[in-house]
């Protein structure tokens, strides 16, 4: 068999998508022109589409943006080439996307998941920055693809086709995941809580760049921390600090005595832990008691365990800190994903497909190094919970700069690397081969 | 009338009492010789002696000493010549006395109140501290007279003897009042709850020094400030803090916390303000995760209202710092005093019966210069409450060192002057007056 | 003499005067288009005026907007009816106004002062505001006068008038100073140190509103705090909060230990104090250490001393807490007043000068209450120290909200009250009298 | 070869020893008797001793007891049945004791170190006690044998009582090293810059119990944490919290705002880490701003590079928190050590022998689960430094309760075990060996 050649058609496409996406960047749950276009395309090449609340559960995702804020962007996703009927099905921010191929022909549930959201980084606009030299900069202020998310949507694209090409030759059910708001671990429990990798029996994710060179690839990526993401409000009594401070109830004291003491979350003695108050905001001006304090908090855990540890002394530490000061505080978990862990069958599988494509020159199969977190554990823990093999892959690339930087760019050929390897992956799960 | 001899005749007795008493300093709840020697005394003269529940309310009794110290020093007192059968009757503390005359005669309810306990400082025992030069320092380790509090049960005595001896020409009724634990602010509320001044017209509370020179008086002393004094003790639970940090439950950290909140209450618009946390220990070893910390708090205010506020605020602060760090706190009131005021017409009166003192020189009716806190405060609110007239008159006398000071000591002629213009009071507020 | 009638010749003069400024607010050290509208009536008024570096010593300023802010208000200023003439006097935000009148004759040198600035709170607009109803909230995003400086530079303006009109009945020099900044406290010093009151024997300011109703005065407001306003920025070092936490210099931790110390400066005995910090941000994501955290402070005494005591100690807070954190901290002095008091024989001559206006209805010589801080003792400290007189005047009008409440606005009639009663005080101060 | 014999002959000395000096417990630096009767011993055994200075830098000694301690607690060693000729030579703390033999032949120097400091803990005085039951609980209040250094000392004595008998088959050179004050870290580092391991090839510690079974020995036990141990004594100002608060300057203010900052140093990325406040007494009476306060303090890292970043991030936050409120602060280090490993080479030799004891059941070359610290590794790194070998191994034995508990009591047994391993290893380390 020699589908080689497939990559090749498609490798154009690539990186056409890759840039459409890039210049339209769209944040966590604002994904809607993205995925109306991939809900289309995989429409049009005859997959079964499922968006919004048919693959989504409302109440399990993490940091929705307010009503205003999905408004006005559904807006401006309707002027730049969102696909309309495909956006009045991801109402409220559920912009996730599955495309699935039944075969009719007995064989295994494989799925691949990638994700579509940009970061609130406003992409450097200057000459050495080729985005913008080669005109595919972001449009949208404060909205970039930082991370390669872009390149992870074209990838997913540039999967479904080969595999519909090849339709013929599979067997089992394909799943292609287009999962929104990895960024802050938001999205992914959603759609593992409405079901749909209940029936998967081989899960794999992927990720390009990482600090992996170009022609390398891991294909059993682990060591992610498992992370809750907590915003705490706190509402006190403004007064003025001048004529009447007893009348006041004060919300930044409560915040800034939260802040030392969530630092102080006594460190676990079975693995790694991690805490951090990354912004705090509070008062209104020099001379008014503070009614209003809020702060981004994140805890980290080497396993889910020690996760739950620190959110439970930090949920603790936040609300004892707002009775000292006779104040109320709201706190919501805004983002979150477990530890997890990669299934050592299915990474050796991989890594013996990987090292048959002509685009691969090293596979690694473990890398332990932390790389975070990532919600992609929501998806793995839950197939290998049910008896399945899931895993992480890292795509190496070289990269113009660090992930999350305002400079931040990819070689492109890793596009076609991924979906080398990928459509490999899936012959191989249903015992075919790639020559 | 020429009465004037009468002082000079117990001048010698005013002096062997005093040193007697300093002599045998006893702290506040624990003053069961001194106070037994004098029921004993006023019984001799012909008073009606109350002590113990007789005149106090247990339950209003704040900061009691363990059973343990209580029993020890009980021991103490019998071999150091106190009257068994008075202690008997003084059990767990209450070692108030009451003497009371009736004449028989119609007339006012005129009540004297006097303190008598020592407080927890270890007197100067080198040669040139007067008490111990002259062999009356005191006899009991950090329990010391620095107060004036032994010249003042001296005053009491002395003023009994003369009351006494002119029983003839008085009226209506006199009440002596001998007070156990005024520092601290913790003995004067049980007794006025017993209701030892609810039928009292006139009230007149004394203390001697207070940077007063000798020969001069304040009869209306005011600016105490109203006060409460709060232990507050940190339950948490110890861990190994190299091997097991995250067992632990920091009862220091909820401490320290608390440390820093409570000196941050705001000010009050209203009036003066005061906390301090003067002592915190906490913690058994240094690689031990703390399980508990002590710390003793006073909040003190202009008005009984402000110090309401920075009691509640306190109690806030504390119990939400245990709350931070998972722990428990148990937060006692150990004393407390409200505001008070002088009557003017009263204080008034006083100082015209006291500019005909032959040991007076001057006299001011007002002093507003804050003295700290005195818990009189809660016999002169209740006088007042009914109606009657109260003040707080402050006797001056030349001093060796400051009051709470280890060389503390005074010219005991202000006991002279004292006893006088006290009695003189007396036969005023009878309508009588010496020559 | 009969020249009530001048009065109401302006009146309609002094409500479009202020409606104008009301429509048009600019903050402090922006007042282009509103000084630059004085400094040319006052000129075809006739006195010689004096702006920017003539009045005001740049070094003395506090607080001062960025170079960029400067230019593009005065970009706006320009294009809403600013004279371009007095603006290009008033560079780097110099807008204070001196206009002066020299009689000729011998007498002494009177002067009055007013403020222009308005404060960063957006107006409400919505039908139950005048201003808005009306016609003249301020176009000015988040720009207004909440506090009545509208008024204040109306009544200048109608006070110059009257004077010029009566310039042949006075005799030795008027000044008017109009004084930008007065909120935050920043502006007055830079006009005394630059001298312009080194000659004043009678100094008065005025304020309309405070708690006083329409028809009443008060002669001599006093209890002004002394304060001083300051910023704090913190810089330390960014890292990643889960991978390398150790390399971070946490500048948010450095700022919340500073804001719980600042709140715990100790209560002063002499009289009372203040600390508040109103404001705090730090941070830049969830998953970053802070690099980076401002704040902004103030601290209040009843007396110069007792603040200077509180700056003092909140100094030694922010630098030790920056220290803490390895972290750098530049603190910046934003603001500034003394305490001050009136002088009596002026405030009397005022009362007698009040009493006669129609417009009053009762005078009160003192008021103690506090309203907080105000830079007006600058010049009226100097003016006493060398031997002048001075005073703060209250004219009452009618509110329709607080002070610094979006929905503030005043019974113009204060307008004419005011201008009334300070027309009056000149010539009483050059021993004239309106009958 | 056939000398098991000899371990037997010994086992009630090895008791009686023991006992002896679990009887007599003494803290670090005062182990005066226990170390003049072992010098006392080694000397008559025929070993040149040196003692005091001659092994001790006392410079490098850390967290010594002050004069008067030592001076005390000479006496008391004077009375118990110290031997007053070696005694006088450990003046000042420096208990320290070497015995040395040389052979007189070619072959390596082989050290072993036993330590001999008791705990401050009260031992259990009831009878489910052995020590206490079988009469040799200790006599001095407060020091108490906790954690089986009677047995150490007793085991070196037994070692070199063998090794001396045995003297004509060994060559090299052998030293026993008994070090004082293991306990807090704060002997070890005074004895290797006193230089007394720079000629050392092989190095054994040795620790009893530690949760290994009866007959089970670790040859190498790793996982030592780096260590240090500070004490901080803030010194501020007293003041009347009541009169004249601005005075002071807070101590335990100072002291509360380190311990929160210390508790919240970043976690290492690089490995574990940790800090501890275990201790903080601050302020002298309720109504007193503390003019005092200190606190002990330690923290750890897993290589000494990590708590070297603890230490200095410590140092950074007392000293800041110091300068916050104006206090000084002195810091002081009472105890270090680094981390360290053993020699791979040598953990198997001793395994080998090991294996052979008829003591032993089961042999682990490796435990890595982190015991806390210990300053042999200061003994270890310094011999692997010259290229020498060393390792630490723990004879397990049966525990009445955890170390460091009041309760805590062995299994004596172990003693003939540690013996008989400790002197085989010699003969191996001679290429000799017991049958």
């Amino acid at each position: 068999m020699h589908i080689q050649k497939a990559v090749q058609v498609i490798q154009q496409d690539l990186i056409s998508w890759r840039r459409d996406f890039h210049k339209h960047a769209e944040v966590g749950f604002l994904e809607m022109r993205t995925a109306s276009i991939v809900a289309s395309y995989l429409e049009k090449l005859g997959y079964v589409v499922k968006v919004g609340e048919e693959v989504m559960k409302k109440d399990a995702c993490m940091g929705l943006p307010s009503e205003e804020t999905l408004k006005t962007h559904r807006e401006w996703a309707l002027k730049n080439g969102a696909d309309k009927q495909w956006i009045d099905k991801m109402n409220e921010g559920l912009t996730g996307v599955v495309g699935i191929v039944e075969t009719g022909r007995p064989g295994p549930v494989i799925a691949y998941r990638v994700d579509m959201d940009a970061l609130n980084i406003q992409e450097d606009l200057t000459a050495n920055h080729r985005p913008f030299n080669e005109g595919f900069a972001s449009v949208n202020k404060h909205m970039m693809h930082a991370c390669g998310h872009d390149g992870h949507t074209a990838i997913g694209l540039g999967l479904s086709t080969l595999l519909m090409d090849n339709k013929e030759l599979l067997c089992g059910t394909i799943k292609l995941i287009f999962q929104p708001a990895e960024e802050g671990t938001r999205g992914a429990k959603s759609m593992v809580e409405k079901g749909i990798v209940d029936d998967v029996d081989f899960f794999i994710a992927t990720h390009i760049g990482l600090g992996i060179p170009l022609g390398e690839i891991v294909t059993g990526q682990n060591g992610f921390l498992a992370t809750t993401k907590i915003n705490a409000s706190f509402k006190g009594k403004a007064a003025h600090a001048g004529s009447s401070p007893e009348i006041g109830k004060n919300a930044l004291m409560a915040a800034a005595t939260a802040v030392l003491g969530l630092h102080s979350i006594p460190r676990h003695s079975k693995g790694n832990s991690r805490v951090n108050v990354g912004f705090l905001q509070g008062g209104s001006g020099r001379n008014i008691i503070p009614s209003q304090a809020t702060m981004q908090i994140e805890t980290r855990g080497e396993t889910t365990e020690i996760n739950d540890y620190m959110y439970k002394k930090a949920t603790s530490i936040v609300r004892g800190a707002a009775e000292m000061y006779d104040t109320n505080v709201i706190v919501d978990v805004v983002g979150s994903a477990p530890s997890g862990s990669t299934s050592p069958v299915l990474v050796e599988l991989l890594t013996n497909v990987a090292e048959k494509s002509p685009y691969v020159q090293k596979v690694s199969n473990d890398n332990d190094d932390s790389i975070g977190s990532e919600d992609a554990t929501y998806f793995m823990n839950h197939v290998q919970s049910h008896g399945g093999l899931a895993t992480y892959t890292v795509i190496g690339t070289k990269l113009s700069a660090g992930h999350h930087n305002e400079k931040f760019d990819f070689d492109e050929e890793v596009l076609s690397t991924a979906v080398d390897v990928l459509f490999r992956s899936a012959l191989k799960l249903v015992n075919l081969e790639i020559m």
